[in-house]
């Protein structure tokens, strides 16, 4: 067998993920940052902190309960894999939290209706690095490394959503129909503040309006949508 | 005083209460249809009864838990009100529920964001058939009267958004830019099924793609916006 070497890279070179994912370029890829989830054992029993059912708990911690917002994370995914975009293979959603966990989610997973049981997902995703599909032990959410740009595309725009910024793209023009290019969002998972990163080259906002997370994503999803013909 | 009676109707004869609203008439009438949410006593405490929480109490009354998802109505109003179109004061929103209450939600109602705290209220609503602003008074949502075509512009296009129809509308061009009418659209409220009411005058999708309730606020209202031109 002739071990003819690629004059680029040989062949077992441990490649970026993001080449040989790159068959189809129409992809929307969407960082949540910012998260809120967190784990604690309180009252014997490990729980997704949140700011309405810790509220004493993290003030004797000296903690901020209204920091403690996992039900936008839930929301923001609920929105976002319930999206015809995802539905045709066009999103990948990756989130990150406050405590820097990267976390890479499946476009065919699906996400706990009711916040309760999504809560109990995410305690075992955090204890367990991983949650498998029931049947056929795929991956549907996994702890990834960081930084997320090497999950990105090599090269891709990366636009972060921020409301506190002059220029305003609508969310059917955040690319141009003919273009072929992978697009990157980073919307923020929090309540209130702005996001910074080091891996954007652009801010934008959506609409002259507030928008809160969960509602940027269904924007953006409903806009990518319509410039790439997913009716 | 010269009593002199208006050609049309007597001075104080109880109009409707659509005709005074009028005077703007981009307005997005919607309306959430067959919603869960029931309460009942359960362990000593009023709770809005869901399929999460109530599964067994509801199995031993013959009841399917599957028919109660009160979070879908939260989802939805979540979308719906923080949208700018409601921002922008272009967005009525009503609700009945599966046990035929109807309910009035003003555009400055601020929808708790999480779940639990979110059927407190509606527990409170149900109880005392209206919520009033801590401050002013301001009733932010009530029990109004039957039948919901009272509360709606009289004339005005009501459309069914039903998966199972033919006719696709996309959202931004569910009414002509030009058209200075009110829209009715009605959603189903609910996880899955069909809805059925009598006051509908046509029936349309948005999307090849089955859509959440909570979806399908985003995308209407984000269409709307589109239209009248709202950024």
């Amino acid at each position: 067998m002739s071990h003819e070497y690629d004059t680029v890279a040989p062949p077992n070179a441990k490649r970026m993920k993001t080449d040989n994912q790159l068959e189809d370029k129409k992809i929307l890829y969407v960082v949540l940052e910012g998260c809120s989830l967190e784990t604690a054992k309180v009252g014997g029993e490990y729980a997704i902190l949140s700011s309405d059912k810790h509220a004493n708990f993290l003030r004797k911690q000296k903690k901020d309960p209204a920091d403690y917002r996992p039900d936008i994370l839930h929301q923001c995914l609920l929105n976002l894999l319930d999206s015809p975009l995802n539905r045709a293979g066009k999103l990948r959603v990756f989130f990150r939290t406050s405590k820097n966990v990267l976390v890479d989610v499946s476009p065919q997973c699906r996400i706990p209706r009711t916040f309760d049981r999504f809560c109990g997902l995410m305690v075992q995703l955090l204890h367990k690095l991983s949650i498998r599909a029931a049947e056929t032990t795929q991956k549907l959410m996994s702890v990834v490394k960081n930084p997320v740009s090497n999950h990105l595309p090599v090269g891709s725009r990366k636009m972060l959503m921020s409301f506190n910024v002059p220029e305003l793209t609508m969310a059917n023009k955040l690319v141009a129909p003919e273009t072929d290019e992978p697009l990157v969002l980073i919307i923020g998972g929090i309540a209130r503040g702005k996001i910074v990163v080091d891996y954007n080259d652009s801010e934008t906002k959506i609409s002259n309006y507030p928008l809160s997370a969960a509602l940027t994503c269904a924007k953006v999803t409903s806009g990518l949508e319509e410039i790439w013909g997913i009716i």
